[in-house]
């Protein structure tokens, strides 16, 4: 019987090379993204053509407008801070409330509808920024309410939140989906790309991976403005 | 200071009942209500007047399509069921895959941006019928995550999952509700109520809801077709 994975895949380099580990691992592999009322559109953009080229299974895009509970940089009408302006110690304000939670609640209705055992979620308690929402205690807690909450769990399928990049540097990412062949040229992590996808390279987002191609020793294949 | 509560309104007996109890209890209430599909949406023009009813402080229907994930009767092109074609001890096919862990997750965002420590929400484990996220160890389950996910938890504000009907049968529920002024001909519990909001008296909410008025010695307001 085919293994299936769903793939938390926002169109960013974590979720890319996420769903690359899940090929790699062997998952029949179906890609959820979520249209939240984010800024940087060109993300889901991106995330279609990442879909695309890993040759998942299918590739759902949920309208999900967080911008009516407001409350982030990314979904409401405040400045994102670049430079100077990052306070590296505090929670950044483009954090969007609960979103991994939300996100995984659906990836979750998605995986039993699919019967599906495993979602992957790229986050990373190593560049994690300060989102308590990446901590690996916050995804433990997750799995239990997982394999609580459906119809599946109830009969005895046990489902298993799969998070590779957990214990990873962003040097360490980019070199593993490398070697896996992501075309890293083809995700966007910058909160305030353009239309055309270009990257800011100033932001919080673009620091972080600017720095980790310099430490993996690889070109950075980003498309800057 | 005012305390504030997120109440998962649905438009239905159990959760009216319990945004009155929450008003009861002293709490400024935030209704949330999801458009997500379901073929009865006289609920959510339900949900709309009990919450004006209730004289909530702000009323947020959030519009997420499950319907693109499928695997439920209330949401797939499937019939429901009634009568003698229930099946009561299977889990019901009416069961929306990961309903309550998705709605929990979006309250928690909107518990987030509000600073409300509290979330209502009306599961029941006497007439839980079937339903894997209705069962107390869900609930419990789900406010580690919420105490764990979000920014305002870090900073250790306590978020607490409210089930104030988690043991109550649902005559008990008609007599609170009742006792606290709610008007139950506005509710809808039906699983295939019309356009005009009228139940079809046959299905299996139908039936526990007609019981539960006759179980509390108490009229059957609801509007039949």
């Amino acid at each position: 019987m085919t293994k299936k994975a769903v793939v938390l895949l926002s169109g960013g380099l974590d979720s890319a090379t996420c769903l690359y580990m899940a090929k790699d691992a062997g998952f029949e592999c179906y890609a959820l993204s979520f249209d939240y009322g984010q800024r940087h559109s060109a993300e889901l953009e991106a995330a279609k053509s990442i879909a695309a080229a890993a040759g998942v299974k299918e590739h759902k895009i949920i309208n999900l407008d967080l911008r009516l509970i407001g409350g982030s940089a990314l979904t409401d009408d405040i400045e994102v801070p670049t430079g100077d302006d990052i306070d590296e110690s505090a929670i950044p304000i483009t954090y969007v409330p609960a979103r991994n939670t939300v996100f995984l609640s659906i990836a979750l209705g998605y995986a039993e509808v699919l019967a599906a055992q495993n979602i992957y979620i790229g986050v990373n308690a190593v560049d994690y920024s300060g989102y308590p929402d990446c901590r690996p205690e916050f995804i433990e807690a997750f799995e239990k309410v997982a394999n609580l909450a459906t119809k599946a769990a109830v009969e005895g399928q046990k489902l298993t939140i799969q998070t590779p990049l957990l214990h990873l540097t962003k040097a360490e990412i980019i070199q593993s989906g490398t070697k896996l062949g992501l075309d890293y040229g083809l995700t966007i992590s910058c909160y305030q790309a353009d239309e055309q996808g270009l990257a800011c390279g100033e932001c919080d987002s673009c620091r972080l991976r600017k720095q980790g191609f310099v430490d993996a020793s690889l070109p950075d294949v980003t498309r800057y403005v």
